[in-house]
């Protein structure tokens, strides 16, 4: 079973992930990169090596919330899930963060930025699965309605590890309560792209802290969402939760991410995960 | 860097893991393996095969509380950790469950219920760094006072998979705050071996919700351990988590379990888990 995609005959996504970077770097494309491509993608942060192994660490022992993808060594900047790519300019657009405070946002490229002691990180997305339960008839609300999906910082604490320390944040779908045993086969399937739901329904949103939010029509990241009559809400860990943790770890020197919701995008077949850490 | 030890000049522990396990096949060792071995001891987890693809996937949502070193294929019962072994026998003492309930304890081999579907899951143990506390200086008073450590049920939940749920079960030591940086950092290094703590100090116990327990003399498993004066406590999640997380899912059919205390012995260095998932 190849884990690389080279090329598409299928008419939508209409190119391939090779041409989907290149024309990423040549910046005709600008925002979301949501649907654009069939093959995996990625969420990227950027830090000083010094960080490394303790964020290394991190997604090690939060895997749901921080699926680790790939790590470079120092100054690599070429990722090995990606031909020809690069971690620089390959993003439709960037954040900057300077001894912990943003301080430049929506960048199209941070070739100015990197040095050749910087460490990229690819983590998981929930992109992929949000294609399986489209295929699978249970489209989300958010997607149906062409938002992006709601995200809320949770109580839920992640495991520390070295200076990193933070709270889970998660995406929020809402579903049927008889469409939940589903949900949670189709979506536990992609095991490095956050997998099956951490919590659902409305005592469980009361538990990690986030039912007052969702009641109020307030979200920490994204679109608000109506949950339809009937359903109930639904809740996965989102890989905006490194962002976080990263930002409130103050860390001195030039980390750089993704802006959220323009991913970085492999060439990995999503449903093929063996090639992964 | 060989990963596996086959034998030890050194005079203690006195004998190589491969005569240790053969001790224990033939009934020499009843207790605790505690300080027994150099190598790499192992928490032990035995499920009919229908269940194995959720139990895999709870102990990789879940790496901090259940860090998993090795699976078999049905029916196998060769641990390819350990030469010569066999899960059946090779560990003191087994608990024996039927359809969620203890039916036999201290079962001295299991090789009466074991079955050709049967799946054995090796899961990691904080015995390692224990042994590299003490070398630091830094041997915890449960050790000192020759005691079992305490272990706690707490508040904080595991990510479910498939039919698992449940929550993290934590050992508990006690140390001085201005020791709290080095004990971090020794036990992050054995990362498949629990890592460092995921809390610690009174606010932590209070959050985790094992505060009042510590205060009352109560421990879940293990011994109470008296918190000298001047210490706060510090805890590790702890690999009878995943055993109370299969108690309490109810599974039908025959499951099996070391003896918390009496682990499996293998052949792995504690200081090189690259060999390992």
């Amino acid at each position: 079973m190849p884990a690389l995609i080279t090329s598409y005959s299928s008419p939508e996504p209409e190119c391939s992930s090779f041409e989907l970077r290149r024309k990423i770097r040549r910046g005709e494309i600008k925002g979301s990169t949501s649907g654009l491509a069939r093959t995996m993608q990625a969420n990227l942060i950027v830090l000083p090596s010094r960080y490394a192994k303790d964020f290394r660490n991190l997604c090690m022992r939060n895997p749901v919330a921080c699926p680790l993808l790939e790590y470079t060594t120092p100054g690599e900047y070429r990722s090995r899930l990606a031909a020809e790519s690069d971690l620089r300019t390959d993003i439709p657009a960037y954040n900057v963060f300077k001894d912990g405070k943003l301080v430049s946002r929506r960048k199209s490229n941070i070739i100015d930025e990197w040095t050749n002691d910087h460490v990229g990180f690819l983590i998981g997305c929930s992109y992929s699965f949000e294609t399986a339960l489209k295929r699978a008839g249970l489209e989300p609300e958010c997607s149906k309605r062409n938002l992006a999906v709601p995200m809320y910082v949770t109580n839920i604490r992640l495991n520390p590890a070295g200076v990193f320390s933070g709270y889970y944040v998660v995406s929020m779908r809402s579903y049927k309560p008889c469409d939940i045993p589903r949900v949670r086969e189709i979506t536990g399937e992609y095991i490095k792209q956050h997998g099956e739901p951490i919590a659902w329904g409305w005592e469980d949103a009361e538990r990690i802290g986030v039912r007052r939010k969702i009641e109020l029509d307030q979200v920490d990241f994204g679109d608000v969402v109506p949950i339809p009559e009937g359903e109930i809400p639904v809740f996965w860990a989102c890989g905006v939760t490194p962002q976080v943790a990263v930002q409130e770890s103050r860390l001195k020197g030039t980390v750089m991410s993704h802006l959220p919701g323009s991913m970085f995008v492999t060439d990995l077949d999503p449903e093929d995960e063996s090639l992964l850490l």
